[in-house]
């Protein structure tokens, strides 16, 4: 078996985290993350004007874990399945802890109705560390062009 | 030239097999299956209740080969073009004859007034057999989201 | 670190290329491409028949810088951005300066308003010149699905 590249490594962190959101695995999703990561999702016309504001901050693995606490526990929503498509899966620069990386994204969610429509599209440019056996992210920023969404956005991206 | 690897042979595989149904080829779409294949197509409501009914099930490559007559001989229906993406393909467990995959579905389809619609999204669960130097599915479970169709599904998926 | 495959170069090229595209830097478009490259888009319909007109036609890389100048200074268009998404890239034969290549291709543009709409699908039959460090598009054929268009093409594909 021949040893994995960076790139390969990279790609295959990318599809399980895929595969973890259209299972609707949510419990697992802050598993991807270091303790101290920094997750944010920002419009595309915020990004380009240097602005940080978006619809989901959170600053360390906990806040995550309270996101899926929320959408578990609290928040309202219709029932709907989600894809999750990443394609692009690039390294960038970097190695060990700090390996730049970078995607495009297009969700779709489908609800009770069974029609599924585009939720969103957009790129994510992300900090993940590879140092140790598995990879996880240190930094997750999802820009998103869709700025008026069909339909709450109530998982992950 | 590096040996592959045998994901780097699986997603091989999965980008020919979506060529030849994006290309309408659909004579050539049996030979990605072994001789005493399963092809299942589920909506995903039915699989996450553990039921395998669903509007496509075939038991063996000559019952897929039944399908193609078909849809070439015996169906009606206007004439349309076939965008089949797939993304995410990753070896999950397994290798020689019995190797699990998975991957993630989007199938656009353009009807004769030239305006492509989204025809559904999911993702397969599959078996595929690495023996030989052709890989082969051995089983080929599809989990589609969009129960309700924008139009028939006529090719296969 | 191993020595990378021509199908993980070609790979490569194709996710900066989708990159260049999607980040709007479309000053950088060209560079992807050698001196004398034959740029084309053609509708799937004129493709089936042989014809290979279409929208978008360029003989050099001059042409295409072109239609960089074209599209900033001369064309008017309402702002939008550009989610390209590049599928099963697969190098069909060939090496060195004549690589042979394709791909599936879903390109989603966003408004003003905020709404993302699915531009276009299709895929790309291609020739890359693998012979140097930096791999270039001798050729690029862009077969298209998608006749009736939701809104201007602007920008390249």
């Amino acid at each position: 078996m021949p040893e994995l590249t960076l790139q390969q490594r990279v790609e295959d962190h990318y599809k399980r985290y895929a595969e973890t959101l259209c299972d609707l695995q949510i419990e697992q999703w802050p598993s991807y993350f270091t303790d101290d990561c920094l997750y944010r999702l920002v419009p595309r016309t915020n990004h380009d004007r240097g602005l940080r504001i978006g619809p989901m901050f959170a600053e360390s693995k906990g806040a995550l874990t309270d996101r899926v606490v929320a959408i578990r526990e609290t928040l309202v929503y219709s029932a709907r399945s989600v894809t999750h498509l990443v394609s692009g899966v690039r390294v960038v620069d970097g190695e060990g802890e700090g390996v730049q990386c970078r995607s495009m994204i297009v969700v779709y969610q489908t609800l009770i109705d069974g029609i599924t429509q585009l939720q969103l599209v957009g790129r994510s440019f992300d900090v993940v560390d590879a140092s140790g056996p598995e990879l996880r992210f240190r930094e997750r920023l999802v820009v998103f062009d869709t700025e008026l969404l069909s339909g709450a956005l109530v998982y992950p991206v």
